[in-house]
């Protein structure tokens, strides 16, 4: 394969991880980022210890503070930001870009009060005349452990299936399989709330409930995630591959997902606002959750979990009676008519 | 609800913990068993220490060496005997029995050399006029945890939604979640299969692999569990739901399962005579996985993840080895048809 230019938007954790991955493949890879330190470090000590403490990056990874120098030439253009900054981001691509790309984002969450997608938002900032796609890459992926080279499987998404092959020639190597998809909407809605039941995994953990509980919980969970991608135009089957389900077993299952760390605060008695000061971090979940609970009204979407989950976050509700009250709905069957 | 009479054959931590949600809920319950011991135990004690250790079982429970005793005007007969032991109770059943009864069983496995489902065994043996109809309850449920009336969530699965919806009625509590669903096959090829995977996960774990190679192996297994199942006539919803996705989830995460544990000492380097001495009880991966390569061949389905599995079973071949293979596979497509 011919080498290709590739410029990483986001010097975070996954942002770095990924470049190592087209570095190992011997792609150009050049990773825009905007703390002077980090890019230092990554250029002078082929490091970026604030986000992936020890691990060595491959010389072939060069960072940048210019987004111009980061962008010239990219064949693609990878948005590894918070989803808070997506739409900053966007724009600025969208100004400083002078021919089409190909964009790749890898970012999970949906905006609050617009209750957009990643991919809308960037649809909507960067002009039609400056991209030839959007891909969304996703899938269950701590960073630390693509960093470590562990076997890691992801799924490139994009309505042009063509484009998906082109992310998925550029990332795939033995430790990183690449799958691809054509349902961008079902990757995205999966990728996002996911992170809402990540945190009610954490509240069932906390309150000392056991594994049954957990699998009842993400199981029904993604049962309910899926009902609200069905109405806005996924495929369902999306929901049980990697970016659905394999995403959300990764998130509800390691002691490492911020999601499921603060949702286990709340279970062991902590209200929110000091989960949240004691994490110092974003918790994309709780910022989903509220999203979601307009979102699920407007469409008429039943979400039971999600909806107790929103009820502990913010109407002070206590996590035993929300699991007492899940227990005891009316008796259901299991199979759904999509 | 008037009480109703439930005979619960096999006296081990499932068929123990099942007899105390029917004690729970007010029925009318006998366990059958055939060692003198732990029915003298739960008869005098009001315990099962062999099986659920510290566990004060309800005094409403009583237990009993006699089939014809225990059979004696039951409504509900619930097997709950190891897959093994399927075909020669069921056949005891039968010849015991004098008048229909529901018949429910809760053991997962696939009966080697015939690949029959447990239902099958069971129509096999029980002549028609001794039963109405057979109804699969299962689910993520670890034994112990519903011993310790933490939440749980299980499907009860039968061709006739009436049959499955009195199976729900009679388990059915604030601690215990039953949901209902028409696919026997879905249902029984899930709970079976899903060992197979775990004894992966297992040695994935043991072979010092993340989060990520484990959620992957999950998902993906998944999808080759639903080729076969769909194959055979299942829903493929049925396997996203709690006998499928949610079995396997709790099979695979945690450190009680024993498939998983014979797993995580092959990807140690273990021979499989050594662990399965180790383990001194019965894996029924095992010989589920040995059931399943021959049926996957007959049937020309493609299980790459169970062949591999298989392969380090029981042809010797590296765990490392096993895994580098499957991550090298030719590029694919997520999605599938059904």
């Amino acid at each position: 394969m011919t080498k290709q230019k590739v410029a990483i938007l986001g010097a975070g954790s996954w942002g770095t991880a990924l470049a190592m991955v087209l570095a190992d493949n011997n792609q150009d890879v050049v990773i825009w980022g905007n703390r002077e330190d980090i890019v230092e470090e990554i250029n002078q000590e082929h490091r970026n210890s604030h986000y992936l403490k020890e691990t060595i990056l491959p010389e072939g990874i060069r960072a940048t503070l210019s987004l111009s120098d980061a962008l010239a030439a990219a064949e693609f253009v990878v948005l590894a930001v918070p989803t808070s900054a997506m739409r900053e981001v966007a724009k600025q691509v969208s100004e400083t870009l002078s021919e089409p790309r190909i964009i790749v984002h890898v970012s999970k969450g949906i905006e609050p009060d617009t209750n957009m997608r990643m991919s809308e938002v960037i649809e909507a900032e960067i002009a039609p005349e400056k991209r030839s796609g959007i891909v969304v890459l996703s899938g269950p992926s701590h960073a630390e452990e693509v960093a470590l080279r562990h076997p890691t499987t992801l799924c490139a998404s994009c309505s042009d299936h063509h484009l998906a092959k082109e992310v998925q020639d550029v990332f795939i190597n033995n430790n990183l399989r690449i799958y691809t998809n054509e349902d961008v909407i079902g990757a995205e809605i999966g990728g996002a709330l996911k992170n809402i039941i990540a945190l009610g995994a954490g509240i069932s953990d906390g309150l000392g409930y056991g594994d049954n509980a957990k699998a009842a919980l993400m199981t029904r969970g993604m049962a309910e995630i899926t009902r609200l991608g069905v109405a806005v135009g996924s495929d369902p089957q999306t929901f049980y591959g990697l970016t659905g389900i394999g995403d959300l077993i990764v998130t509800c299952t390691s002691v490492h997902s911020r999601n499921w760390n603060a949702g286990n605060m709340l279970g062991k008695g902590q209200q929110l606002d000091e989960v949240l000061s004691n994490m110092g971090m974003v918790v994309e979940g709780v910022r989903t959750a509220k999203a979601v609970h307009g979102w699920a009204q407007e469409l008429g979407i039943d979400m039971p979990i999600s909806e107790a989950i929103y009820e502990v976050l913010f109407s002070g509700k206590d996590p035993a009676d929300a699991v007492d009250h899940l227990m005891g709905r009316k008796k259901k069957e299991e199979k759904e008519t999509f």
